[in-house]
């Protein structure tokens, strides 16, 4: 099958060259142009793949997501037993908080899809998974066994609330941390989450 | 001074012309050009007042702080006494979220100013006076004494943790209703800055 596999070689390589853009001139600068120049592409070549720079930026975000998902599972299998709930919870947290640059890139990336609204197919659905990460986070802190279904409501209202609670508290803190690095620095920013947390802990005990 | 009111004049021409632009393109579409074409006057003499785009957005910043502060005077001079805390709080607060239009526009410079950083000289200043804010909202909540300096950091820990909790939380809901608003509609914002609202109260108890 050398078709398939040169296709998904080919699609690794526009990711790179996508993400690269974004990392040095951030996702405004993303065009069909940009990209192919960086892939060492015709716009025309790159068009076989995208469309338009809507199509690029969706790709971004799955991207995106894909690197934060992966991100946690390691995290999930190296775990240090000893750490609190709390530490433990903020640890998956922090992986959406613009703590270095790559993490600065996917906020920018989330950020730019975010205003694409209707253009991005799957919006609807990362909201979703977004929600059910924050249900399982909560799920956690409070004692709570492991979600079957942590995209679907919860029955108990305590989750609900504090599950929606987090998820807002988590991206105002990224905004905070983008536009204002002087008032919210990284330590500043991973000492909020974790007394945020230890609250959210002491409501359920 | 023929001089002075017709700078000041010309001044709120242009601040008009500003907040059209950027109510009808985005504060993306504001640049020197597309404001002087709107302010009916040529590109030179808009520069005899800003020099850069930056410039013009950290116009627009000032103007968009100025409106929200005037509402909220407003609002204080109008307030139903029979209003729960909670209610008088949510109708403060409500001023920084994207409920409509106006709203709506003023976040997005916000968040387009945000990205100026150091251009904006006043950065520093405006989140100061945005935790004054908070922390007079959360000393309300509290039942505590008009705060004398809300500007600084307050004695009682309480205020100084539910405060950066409270403007990070509105950061974030503001955030969500603006990128996600099939998800965050304006009745499930109001209702969850409320019941935020209400849990800060209960803290205090």
């Amino acid at each position: 099958m050398p078709k398939i596999v040169d296709h998904e070689e080919r699609r690794r390589e526009l990711a790179e060259a996508l993400w690269r853009v974004i990392a040095h001139s951030g996702p405004q600068a993303v065009s069909i142009r940009t990209v192919a120049a960086e892939a060492g592409l015709s716009a025309g070549a790159l068009r076989h793949y995208f469309q338009t720079r809507e199509e690029l930026l969706v790709f971004a975000m799955d991207l995106s997501e894909e690197r934060v998902v992966g991100r946690m599972r390691e995290q999930s299998l190296s775990m240090a037993p000893e750490d609190s709930m709390v530490e433990r919870t903020a640890g998956f947290a922090e992986h959406m908080l613009p703590l270095d640059p790559t993490r600065s890139a996917e906020f920018r990336v989330w950020e730019a899809a975010g205003h694409l609204g209707d253009l991005d197919p799957r919006l609807e659905e990362r909201w979703i998974r977004q929600r059910g990460l924050y249900r399982r986070l909560v799920g956690g802190l409070g004692g709570l066994p492991p979600l079957e279904d942590p995209e679907s409501e919860h029955p108990d209202p305590w989750l609900e609330t504090w599950a929606a609670f987090l998820h807002t508290f988590v991206d105002g803190l990224a905004l905070q941390m983008m536009v204002n690095p002087a008032q919210v620095p990284p330590e500043t920013g991973r000492a909020r989450l974790r007394s945020f947390l230890a609250h959210v802990e002491s409501t359920r005990k």
